[in-house]
C-alpha cells in the first residue's frame, strides 16, 4: 500500500468523458490498496472564460478578485471528479485549496505555498476515501483566496507530496515524459527514464514545455521524487529525482531548441563604468525578463568602445527596443539593432562535470554544418548558444546525432 | 447614513452590462454614505448548466458534491461585481458564504442557517468597502461547503440584515414589488405600498412567484422589513414588514390565481377511522406535497361512505394517482378520479380578522359569474376556492372588482 498524489491538468479533464477516464484511472490504484490524493486543474478553457468576463468589466481587475473568480475554475473541476469517482463506487471528496490546509502567503494571482496542514486530508485517506483537491490555490492565514500563478497545479501536487510524505508523485500531462529532444523536430529522441532535478529545470527554462521550474526547484528543495507521464495510455513516464552517480555516466540528458527569445545588440558603447548597469536596471524597471546577457571587448583602441548584446523574450522585444533607444542620449552609444530571428539551441546534463571537451564537441558541430555561433552562454551543466532561427531545427538534429544518436 | 443589504437574482447579474448596472446602483447608496452589502445570485444559466454537467456524469450526484459545484457559480458573480465597483472607483471586496461566516447545519442542497458571525463583515463596511456576499451558500462548522435550495439569496440577504442590524433590506427583482393581483390577468391590479408578512406568506404559497416563503418566515421570525422592488427601474417598491393596526383597514389585500394544482377525489370510502389517515400517510411516504383537503359528509346512509378530495402540484398528480390506486384494495373506495383542469382562486388580507362577511361576498360574486366551486378551505386571513380552471381568469377579475376595484 501506497500513498499516491497524481495530478491531472486541464485538458486531461476537459470534459466529463475525461474527467471519467481521470476517475478509471485513480480507481486502479485505489483498488490495488493505495491510498490516492488526486490535485486537478480547470477544465480547458475555463480560466479562459473567466478572465475574458473579468476583462469585459475592466482591463485591469484587482488580484484579490482575479483569485476570487478563478478559483472557481478548479472548485468545479474537484466536484465533478468526486461524482466520476462516486460513479464507479469509489469513496471520494472534494476539498479546495483552503479546506486542503493549503496557508499561502497575500500575494494574489502568484501566492507562494507557505505552509501545509496535512491533517484532514491524512484523516480522509485513512477513512478509505479519495481525496480531490483544487489545484492552483490556497488561502492566507486570513481566509483570503489566492491562486498560484502559472503552473500552480503542479506545484499543488508536489507540495502535497512532501507535506503528506507520499510514496509516489505522479504528474500527469499530454506527453508521454520528458525526451532527449522534441520528438517533432529529432525523430530519433528517446523517452528519458530519469532526469536530475537540475537537468529537469535546466530544460524548463530553455523552453521545454512540461512544468513550470518553480515546481521542480520546490521538489528538489523538499527532495519529492515525481514522475511525469501521459494521461492517455499506461506507459512508464520519467522519473524526476536527485542526481544519482549513474547519471553522471551520460555526457548530455537533452538538447533543447527556444524559438521565442529575441536579441537587442548595443552597438559602439563608450567603455566606462556603470553603463551596464544603466541598461539592465532601466529593463528592469520596465519589467522586462533579461535572459542572457553578452559584452565583447572593444577592438577600437584610440576611442574605447564595447558592444552589449541581450535576449528578452519575444513578445518583450519592442519594449525592451524603446527602453534602449530612451537611453541613446544620456548612454551615448552608437546604434542599437534587435533581432528576432534567432534561436537559442541549449545542451543540458550533469555528466557535462566529468566530461570535458563537450562545448568544443557542440561547436565543431555546428561549424560543421555550417551554422555560425552568435552568442554563448554556460552553466555547469548547461550550454546554450543563440543561431540563426532557420538553421535552428537542423542545428538540433546535428548536436542531437553527435551526442545522443 | 444607514447600513443597508440589496440583494440581486440571477437575472439581475446574467451578463457583464447588468453587473455593471447593479455596481451603478449600489454606487448611488454608497455615495449618499451608506453603508452597503450586497448579496448577488449565480449569474442565471450557469447553475443549470453546471447541473448539467453533474447529470452526465451521474445521475443522482452526491449532495455535498452537488454544494461544492453549484457554490462556484454565486463566487464567480461576487468577483465580477467587486470589479464593476472598483471601475467605477468604489471600493469593494467579495466574500464567500464562509467568508461572511454564514453558519449551516449539514444537510446539503438544502441547508438550513444556523448562524452568522457578522464580525468580518461589519469591519468591511467600518474600512469604507462596499462588502459582496455570495447568496444561497454557507458552511458547516466543519468546514463543509453547503447550500441553502431555492431562493436562497433572498434568505442569505434576510438573514444577513438581521444579524448586522441593517436599516433597509432590499430584494431587487424583475417585478415592481407586489400586486393586489397579476397585472397579467387583471389590469386593474395595483401595486402595494405594504403588506405584513403574513399577508406575504400567504401570497407566496398561493403561488405569487416573488418569493419563497422561507425567506419571509425568517424575516418575520427577525423582524426584518425589507423591500421588494425593481432592478429595471428606480420605482419604490413594497414593504414587508410586520402588521399594523391601519392594515386593518383593507378588506383584503391581494387576489392570487394557482394554476398549476390538481385535484384527486376518492369516492365512496367506507367512513370509519383511520382511512384518512391511511392515505395522507401513503402520500407522504412518497413524497406527495398534498395541499388542501375536503371530506364531504356522506349522504348514504344505509352504507355510511365519504367523498375525499386533495390537491397536489400538478407535476405530481400522476405518482398520487398510484398511490391511491395501490390503497383500492385495502380501503375498499368505489373510484378515484382526477381532474387536473383546476384553477386555485385565493383572496389574503389581516382585514378579514375584522370584516365579517368576506367569504359571503366572494362566494356571491362567483355564483353571479356562474363559476361553481369544487372546494374550500379557509385560514384567518386567507379564503381559497377551487373552481374550474376555463374561468379562472374571468373569476379573478371578478372577485378583484368587488373587492379592490
Amino acid at each position: 500500500m501506497a500513498l499516491i498524489v497524481q495530478k491531472f491538468g486541464g485538458t486531461s479533464v476537459a470534459n466529463t468523458d475525461r474527467i471519467k477516464n481521470v476517475a478509471a484511472r485513480v480507481s486502479k490504484y485505489r483498488k490495488e490498496g493505495d491510498q490516492v490524493v488526486v490535485v486537478v486543474s480547470a477544465m480547458s478553457g475555463v480560466t479562459d472564460n473567466l478572465i475574458k468576463l473579468a476583462k469585459e468589466i475592466m482591463p485591469l481587475p484587482s488580484e484579490r478578485e482575479m483569485d476570487m473568480l478563478l478559483a472557481t475554475g478548479e472548485q468545479t473541476t474537484i466536484a465533478l471528479t468526486a461524482m466520476a469517482l462516486h460513479s464507479i463506487g469509489i469513496q471520494a471528496v472534494s476539498l479546495t485549496g483552503a479546506q486542503a490546509g493549503i496557508l499561502t502567503d497575500g500575494v494574489h494571482t502568484k501566492a507562494k505555498i507557505q505552509n501545509i496542514t496535512p491533517k484532514q486530508v491524512h484523516s480522509l485517506l485513512d477513512s478509505g476515501q479519495v481525496v480531490i483537491v483544487a489545484g492552483f490555490q490556497g488561502q492566507t492565514p486570513d481566509g483570503h483566496i489566492t491562486t498560484l500563478g502559472r503552473g500552480g497545479s503542479d506545484l499543488t501536487a508536489i507540495a502535497l507530496a512532501a507535506a503528506l510524505g507520499a510514496d509516489l508523485c505522479q504528474i500527469y500531462t499530454d506527453v508521454d515524459g520528458v525526451y532527449t529532444a522534441d520528438p517533432r523536430i529529432v525523430p530519433s529522441a528517446r523517452k528519458l527514464k530519469e532526469i536530475s532535478y537540475d537537468e529537469m529545470l535546466e530544460l524548463a527554462s530553455l523552453g521545454a514545455k512540461v512544468m513550470q521550474s518553480r515546481s521542480v526547484e520546490f521538489a528538489k528543495k523538499f527532495g519529492v521524487i515525481f514522475e511525469v507521464r501521459s494521461s492517455l495510455n499506461d506507459n512508464s513516464g520519467t522519473i524526476v529525482k536527485e542526481e544519482t552517480a549513474s547519471m553522471e555516466d551520460v555526457v548530455i540528458r537533452g538538447v533543447s531548441l527556444d524559438k521565442n527569445q529575441a536579441k537587442v545588440t548595443i552597438v559602439g558603447v563608450p567603455d566606462k563604468p556603470g553603463v551596464a548597469a544603466r541598461v539592465f536596471n532601466a529593463l528592469a524597471d520596465a519589467a522586462i525578463n533579461v535572459d542572457m546577457i553578452v559584452q565583447n571587448v572593444s577592438s577600437n583602441a584610440g576611442s574605447p568602445a564595447t558592444d552589449i548584446s541581450f535576449t528578452v523574450d519575444k513578445p518583450d522585444l519592442l519594449k525592451a527596443s524603446r527602453v534602449i533607444e530612451g537611453l541613446k542620449a544620456e548612454i551615448g552609444y552608437r546604434e542599437s539593432v534587435a533581432d528576432e530571428k534567432i534561436g537559442k539551441l541549449s545542451i543540458v546534463g550533469v555528466g557535462m562535470r566529468s566530461h570535458s571537451g563537450v562545448a568544443a564537441k557542440m561547436f565543431e558541430t555546428l561549424a560543421t554544418e555550417g551554422v555560425n555561433i552568435d552568442m554563448i552562454s554556460t552553466s555547469e551543466i548547461k550550454i546554450s548558444v543563440i543561431i540563426d532561427i532557420a538553421k535552428g531545427e537542423a542545428a538540433m538534429r546535428a548536436v542531437h546525432k553527435t551526442f545522443l544518436g
